[in-house]
């Protein structure tokens, strides 16, 4: 179960995961839900899916207050939050054409994260700043 | 209430009815859970949403079996299945863009319904066949 994701978000969050419902993923999802803590939130419970560094990563960027309870035999077994590290490394591509990580050279994209709700990336090579918007593009 | 949507299309119908979340509309969505009369299904609840004509005739292309209830204080106020009539008029463009539907002039698109689980729609102008990938392309 994904719990406290920014609200509105929920389907985002199932687009990073490849999940559309047509693999027979048994899926529920609430949006905009009040919350306890933030104002509204999201939520999402997937069964029998892992998730993997890369999709937490993914899910970090658009809905930094989220958390991944696993549930096992209707009782939480496992709750972490997700972590927006200081330094995006290799996730998204700097959206200018012109940037050097763009080019044949073997360089990771790389960006510092100037905010993190709503999320706000600036490019490590060119200054270039990444929004919200632009990053779910990628997704 | 949107019950007995064919199982995995849930998220068809939120995008037919435009709804991605971000406007704060409060939706809740069962994917592939089990169900009493059908195999599977899905479920989506929307509040305070009420369904133009024009979505509802979309919803019966991709999920014939859906039933549409208003939910007033807790209770069901009314139950209504979607209806897919035998020609389906002006709500889809025929494919073939050599159809004559497609020209200046001024015909509707008109399409015979061959097959209605999966989808399958014959156009009156050229018999071109559109299959619920292609339909839902338009969506």
């Amino acid at each position: 179960m994904i719990d406290h994701i920014t609200p509105g978000f929920a389907l985002d969050v199932l687009k990073i995961l490849g999940i559309d419902g047509k693999s027979g993923e048994v899926v529920s999802t609430a949006i905009n839900v009040e919350s306890k803590h933030l104002h509204h939130k999201d939520i999402l419970k997937i069964q029998d899916r892992e998730l993997k560094p890369n999709e937490v990563d993914k899910i970090a960027l658009i809905a930094p207050n989220a958390t991944i309870n696993i549930i096992r035999n209707f009782e939480v077994a496992s709750k972490k939050a997700v972590e927006l590290p200081p330094t995006i490394r290799g996730i998204i591509k700097c959206d200018n054409p012109s940037c050097i990580s763009n080019s044949m050279e073997p360089i990771k994209p790389e960006f510092g994260v100037d905010g993190s709700e709503p999320i706000r990336l600036r490019c490590r090579y060119c200054g270039h700043i990444m929004e919200r918007e632009d990053i779910l593009q990628q997704f």
